[in-house]
């Protein structure tokens, strides 16, 4: 297979992302999102509000980061943040997965892929922490937006909330504190996250 | 308002692309692909495809043009490539959606924004020419894969095609040349493509 083909072949395999539904509805809360339209949202997102990050960001990685974040959700499936038993196997599925698809590759854009995937994972750069907070950022903003109906289904707690936000903070402190006065509390006041106490 | 207020009322805003229908099938054939799930494709193909590209590219500029290409279509809807009466009223319909859209918006982004869409569709720089081609080939090979079904139901002639693609060669020959070769004469001949004869 010519190298344009076998890059054709992964830009066809990917279409399938579309197909991966997530947990978050979409803004007028008629259906879930998909991972293709929230990888999508989120590289705007990063154009939008790059002067946010703590640290100097390259806008080009961030965006490819959140772009391709997801893809290994092809073969491994999302898991969802709150789902205990899958978030055991989470990391291990998702490696495997990687390993397939981005070897669909030639090989440098396979090193390229993996790399860039491993760096959002890690999330020790500017850019992975920057990523992270927008991959945490907007579905907070969108299940606000819907009337915190899919935290009400999960029956989610403010304790489950802050320990996946945790490092939310650490790509950007103006982003967190906007998430908790105006999306965080809100939701605690009117019964849409469950408070710990 | 802040300027983080207008920057997320605009991402909240923009949601909406979710729910833009394309006339394009996701490559399992099941439904229409959206407007979102299009543009994250040709953001992550200018990753891949990015040495294909006639002239030296700034990766960032086109796949930010990409991304944000469509957005008009939230206010002005798809105008399908082969609907003759919308394609009249288009670009007065999508200069409206422009500025409303990207008012929202701090007036420094507002006009980032505008330039870029300006750019993309003024067609001139090498960014804004690759960023057609993959407009134009990302839709081929999604029709292809999905065995020319959208073609056949609107009886698309090879004529139409060859005018709609009259400068996909302009931002990419070796992406116009694999897409003449393998896709779209294989579907004239099985006769997915309407031949003018």
């Amino acid at each position: 297979m010519s190298r344009l083909e076998q890059q054709l072949q992964f830009c066809l395999e990917i279409d399938k992302e579309k197909q991966i539904k997530r947990q978050t509805l979409v803004s007028d809360g008629s259906r879930q999102e998909d991972d293709a339209e929230h990888a999508w949202h989120l590289a705007i997102m990063a154009m939008i509000l790059r002067e946010h990050a703590n640290e100097d960001i390259d806008l080009l990685r961030v965006m490819s980061m959140v772009l391709i974040h997801d893809l290994v959700e092809v073969y491994a499936g999302d898991t969802y943040a709150y789902d205990t038993e899958g978030l055991k196997t989470q990391k291990e599925r998702e490696m495997k997965a990687a390993k397939r698809l981005y070897g669909i590759l030639p090989k440098d854009q396979e090193e390229e892929f993996m790399n860039l995937w491993l760096e959002f994972e890690e999330e020790k750069t500017p850019e992975s922490k920057f990523a992270h907070t927008l991959d945490n950022f907007q579905p907070a903003m969108l299940n606000d937006a819907t009337l915190g109906s899919k935290w009400r289904e999960h029956q989610v707690h403010l304790s489950q909330i802050l320990k996946r936000n945790e490092h939310t903070k650490d790509g950007s402190q103006t982003l967190w504190d906007y998430q908790v006065e105006h999306i965080i509390q809100p939701n605690v006041e009117n019964g849409n996250i469950k408070s710990d106490e």
